[in-house]
């Protein structure tokens, strides 16, 4: 792993000069750093430890891990190949359990590999970041008619150029609305415990000159009380076929403040986040991540020593709660089981 | 301003050999220090610093203050110590918005100086902290009757003994409910910004062998809709005539999703938190306190240079969203605009 150069635009997951390159978000908004990869275990590593979160940036690096596994089995045989190349794609596609693009793109790239060899492989990977670029591309032109001129809108974590391969799913229809003329603020929930509100969504939008104001996550029922927020756009890690969607921890509580408030909750999701052999969000594997990110901040103990504490890293939003579920290939509404089966078929 | 001895039990106010001692409730959990007062000025800058929190204990501390003041006002003539009483008073008064504690105490103390001087001033401050405790015992066994057997109880930011003069209102409904013998155990809240329930609920519980586990705000929503909470106790700042209430900031959202759920939500106050010339929670003054609060933790900064943050400091959840208000001399169930009025009369 070595430093490399500092980037112009936002790309959170680079592949140059043969390396694969991750910006570390778990060191943003402090320093914008690149390390680089060659060796798909520490990608896996790096997927665990959140240097690059978000499932569809997840899902990229993956891919190039799987490519970059590819590379080593080249010089291995027969047997020898096949089993590095079935570790290596285990030990990514597990990294993270929750988000589904991981597992699609490390197959993708793992069934490239198998078929043409680490060019094949690699040129799969890099697809798959173009493919994904454009698809928050056009769930931003899609889902910007959705945000009337003028409007407050609640987001929550990093769903934006940082949780993809640029622009955003969430933060990629706040920023096609923005860039269409309308007039719009963010208020972005810090999402704790991992503040990617705070650190990432916060940074990226100051960075695009989009105004955007910070609040705690308990802020978020107060100000649509008051009338504050016309409507709220979040990510996705997994969705299941009838719609019940999986994102960051605290998801699910705005999905029932919105519609307390008869207030729209849209999900933001390119189609590699749908799992359609899942009938509910019942079935999505929820990750428990360590309770020590939620008694520490960086090197701060913020609860007494022996404290236990609970981390689940995500929830699951009931399709009931969520307005539109906005793709590349289109605007879902319910019933859900059917307009998402629609989609994939296009 | 001198150090004091570390306490035996959990007193956070404390007026001993003629000085006023607080509990830096800042400094909890990481060190455990009473810095001595002698000037009612400095006792409401320490209010407003947060030294001391809570609506109970920042009343008495109030009441202390006001204490002081008579004592300083005996060295001055007539008009000269009326109006050192008065600056004294509305400094008091004035060091936090929301709670209505602070003025009642304040008032309660400066009317037994007006009478009887600094012994009477400080013997009716020395009454209103031996009545808070009596008062949250009483509370605590009122309240404890609705916690049943084998209870998980959520509660938000603390409204334990380090918000009281001692026991606690919402923690000391858990208290005696644990002191009775039922099984229980208690989903903390951290409580954004200020880290209340990290630092002073889990380390409260922690220290009377409560079981207690952390989560995020953003967490509560989750654990509900898993069916892991039985109901939710939280304390207030101020109840309105027809039982609005304010109360730290994430109380209303708590309010919200234990609706949701058909969860019980408990307020347990002292009747000094009553303040029924306030039709309804519309009017209550809410604090917002400084940004800096939401984008640093410590000495560290959580949120890029330059970003706006919002910090309302308390929120307003309805009536028809609270199941029975715990106070000491009954509980209140809705229409609380009858049940309120009546034990005042008590």
């Amino acid at each position: 792993m070595t430093e490399a150069m500092r980037a112009d635009e936002l790309r959170p997951v680079r592949f140059t000069q043969g390396h694969l390159l991750l910006l570390d978000q778990r060191r943003l908004p402090w320093e914008e750093r690149y390390p680089s990869y060659d060796d798909p275990f520490e990608v896996a590593g790096a997927i665990t430890s959140m240097v690059v979160r978000g499932a569809p940036a997840i899902g990229l690096a993956g891919g190039f891990g799987a490519a970059l596994a590819a590379r080593r089995a080249a010089a291995l045989q027969g047997l020898e190949r096949t089993r590095y190349l079935e570790r290596a794609a285990e030990a990514l596609r597990g990294a993270r359990p929750t988000a589904v693009n991981l597992a699609w793109a490390v197959d993708r790239v793992l069934a490239a590999a198998m078929e043409g060899g680490p060019e094949a492989a690699l040129a799969e990977a890099t697809r798959l970041l173009e493919e994904d670029i454009a698809a928050c591309k056009r769930m931003g032109a899609l889902g910007a008619e959705l945000i009337p001129d003028g409007a407050t809108v609640l987001t929550h974590c990093n769903a934006g150029a940082l949780a993809t391969g640029g622009y955003g799913t969430a933060l990629g229809v706040i920023r096609a609305a923005f860039e269409s003329g309308k007039r719009l603020r963010v208020l972005a929930d810090e999402t704790r415990p991992y503040l990617q509100g705070a650190r990432l969504t916060a940074w990226e939008l100051q960075r695009d000159g989009i105004p955007v104001e910070l609040i705690t996550d308990g802020m978020a029922g107060h100000f649509m009380q008051r009338g504050e927020i016309t409507c709220a756009v979040v990510g996705a890690d997994r969705i299941a076929r009838n719609g019940d969607t999986a994102n960051k921890i605290g998801t699910y509580t705005l999905g029932v403040l919105c519609r307390e408030h008869a207030l729209p909750l849209y999900v933001a999701a390119p189609r590699s986040t749908l799992d359609l052999s899942l009938e509910s969000g019942a079935r999505i594997p929820i990750e428990e991540r360590s309770s020590d990110e939620v008694t520490r901040i960086g090197d701060l103990r913020i609860a007494p020593e022996g404290v236990a504490a609970r981390h689940p890293a995500f929830d699951v939003t009931p399709a009931r709660l969520i307005s539109a579920i906005i793709t590349e290939a289109g605007v879902a509404r319910a019933p859900y089981e059917r307009s998402l089966a629609a989609l994939l078929s296009i």
